[in-house]
């Protein structure tokens, strides 16, 4: 639900489609209750099973990728409210790599989740590589934006909008990345977070 | 340290003050190896003592305040860098509410830590409640600033950096309000999230 949620969101905001945008915010509350009932039976697990070792790190990395999602989804409604609100305005006339930007993004988000349910590893750290890229087409955007809003003040207004839906897209990237190194902890043992370069150097 | 992050980012922020800009940024990795800590002890104590009921829920909440706090440390990072940016520029010129909402954004930090330390719900909810004005204050700053940009483009990127910094002060709102719901979950066993303008017909 909430890949889809994603994707729909990046199809609202590339192809202007307030009827689309309007879904992704209206799917969100089904989103938020599933996220209640799946640490609901997360927490039942651990007091009634009492899981150790690889069981007890499944049941806890569980319990965050669940955390992780519903907030990936809320970043969803996010890019939709921006892109409703810009279908509605004329378009802003000038070269934006969105496209490129959402392109990465949604595979992470797919392959975040498909690390999780396979338990690859291999998989989960090429999400965190893909991370840096998302976060320089980030960059770039917003320079891009900025210069745009110095030239024509009446852009403003839309290229706020367009900054917000990307800085969503941004944060839906780290929340994947969060999740892919969910995965590697469960299954390795082992917490990769906050460790950078090192991630990168380890498996090439 | 987190809440002392993000108070010394907003003073950064609010006096231009570029040192103390640079020691938020500095310290985040002290914060980042302390939540790894901190969830490898939590693992450790449901691994062996297998906790049960309020014990289990105590542990539980442990580790997702744990997780908020890393997240709410990064927000203070972004502010930090923000202010970095602004400082070495001219003073925008015009009056933004950034002491309101600095005010009430430090008032949850605190709160929602003080209701987690003294299993306080009643401060915990009061935290939930403050969270609808932040929102507000986001979306005046917000307004604010786009008219700003429509009349004079050449404040654009100093308006954009405001903006940045805005959404990162009621991301750590959010982070506080998750922190609060936690409190609620761990006293009282009752998820509260999701419900909305439900909590505050509960509780008046």
């Amino acid at each position: 639900m909430v890949e889809e949620a994603t994707n729909r969101a990046i199809t609202a905001l590339t192809d202007r489609r307030f009827d689309i945008a309007s879904q992704v915010i209206e799917s969100d509350a089904e989103i938020d209750s599933k996220e209640v009932l799946i640490e609901e039976e997360c927490l039942k697990i651990l007091a009634l099973h009492q899981p150790v070792a690889s069981d007890l790190r499944f049941v806890i990395a569980a319990l965050k990728v669940n955390n992780d999602l519903e907030r990936m989804g809320d970043q969803a409604v996010n890019i939709a409210e921006r892109a409703a609100a810009l279908a509605r305005q004329p378009p802003l006339g000038i070269h934006l790599n969105v496209d490129r930007m959402a392109d990465v993004v949604k595979q992470m988000v797919r392959s975040s989740l498909d690390a999780h349910v396979n338990l690859d590893t291999k998989l989960a750290l090429s999400v965190c590589r893909m991370d840096d890229e998302v976060d320089e087409l980030n960059r770039e955007m917003f320079a891009v934006l900025q210069e745009h809003m110095r030239k024509d003040p009446e852009v403003s207004e839309r290229a706020v909008q367009y900054l917000s839906a990307s800085r969503d897209l941004e944060r839906i990237a780290d929340l994947a990345t969060n999740i892919a190194e969910d995965v590697v902890f469960m299954v390795e043992g082992e917490v990769i977070r906050h460790r950078g370069g090192e991630i990168q150097a380890d498996t090439q």
